[in-house]
């Protein structure tokens, strides 16, 4: 994906319809909360496992689709607002994860990992 | 960005780890509402205006650049996990807002904007 | 629990501290929202079961009961800002919730219960 | 609001359904985390002052009102299978507050406040 050009057009998007108002960073930090909950309804009352077969449901797979599309756009268009690089600020945060999480000292425990990560 | 290429890196990361048995698409859906929270966390009493100058701020900064990061990463394992190509969503979505928002009728328009969009 | 009363004292924090200039509902929607995910945060990676065992954990088990006081500071402080009869607006969605899921059709219904309550 | 009688009902309401498989303190923490996100969405695109006026648009007045009730639902069945007093826990937390925030150096400070409560 070009992040930058996608970016753009959803800048001329909002642009297009005046929308860059109502664009904050607030506003769009919000925005992708909601979606992001959105996105985790169709799971709350499924178990692990079914969530894991989610496919074999075309309806939720689409919706759940919809939802982590829109969950991205949001982020795109907040990471451009912010003037944040989205690719540079996944790799530092990957270089992180690694020296945090050491392969032998994180390996299969749970334990650890239910600490929270970020 | 190469999509397919990060999520393949954050997949084997999580393998070596053996953290693939956590990340059933249920709890990663739960993951990123997390993340998107702490992303929403920083601006909660902050002004729509003070919002847009978050870079005057260095440490909100740094740490809304982070917390980016942790949805990007929580987004991209899910989608993975699911198999749902990230790219193709986003642009069926940009394809059917554009269908819902037709420039005359969305313009500057606080109303209907106001109105769910997913 | 008087709900009134304890509204009433959480207002005089506010106004003690002059922070109702902080808690426009908006604001205090956000909050809540950041809250609830704090409290979901402890569960994210837990199985089900585990999540029945919390109390065998006193440290979540103390965040968790900490999460959950602040979620329910943030609901009476919005209901508050907002006029909003707490005790009143849930016993009306236990009425609409009774009409809604009829015990014969509703029963150990994993289907039917997919689908969202509200 | 007598919050163990109304916990009695709603633990009732479940119990006749055979919902309580689906009621783990996971799965109704992230139902709660869901609500709370429905509940901010009508606030999102407002500005702080329209969401001061929200009863003179009857239609979002209503909606808010039944999302603070599907939250206070959930809290409430939360708090109930994971055997916290809510009413203890929120007397704990708003004493916490007091000795965290001293009126003397919380007054009107918005930097001060601008740090995670909880």
């Amino acid at each position: 994906m070009d992040i930058k050009s996608v970016q753009k057009r959803l800048r001329e998007f909002a642009q297009e319809r005046e929308w860059e108002q109502f664009h904050s960073p607030k506003n769009l930090a919000i925005a992708l909360a909601v979606e992001a909950a959105e996105l985790l309804e169709p799971f709350q009352w499924l178990k692990e496992e079914e969530s894991r077969q989610l496919a074999e449901n075309p309806t939720d797979y689409a919706l759940v689709k919809e939802e982590i599309a829109d969950v991205m756009i949001y982020l795109l268009r907040l990471a451009d607002q912010l003037d944040i690089d989205l690719e540079s600020a996944v790799e530092e945060k990957i270089r992180k994860n690694a020296e945090k999480y050491p392969v032998a000292l994180a390996k299969g425990n749970a334990v650890k990992y239910n600490r929270r990560e970020s």
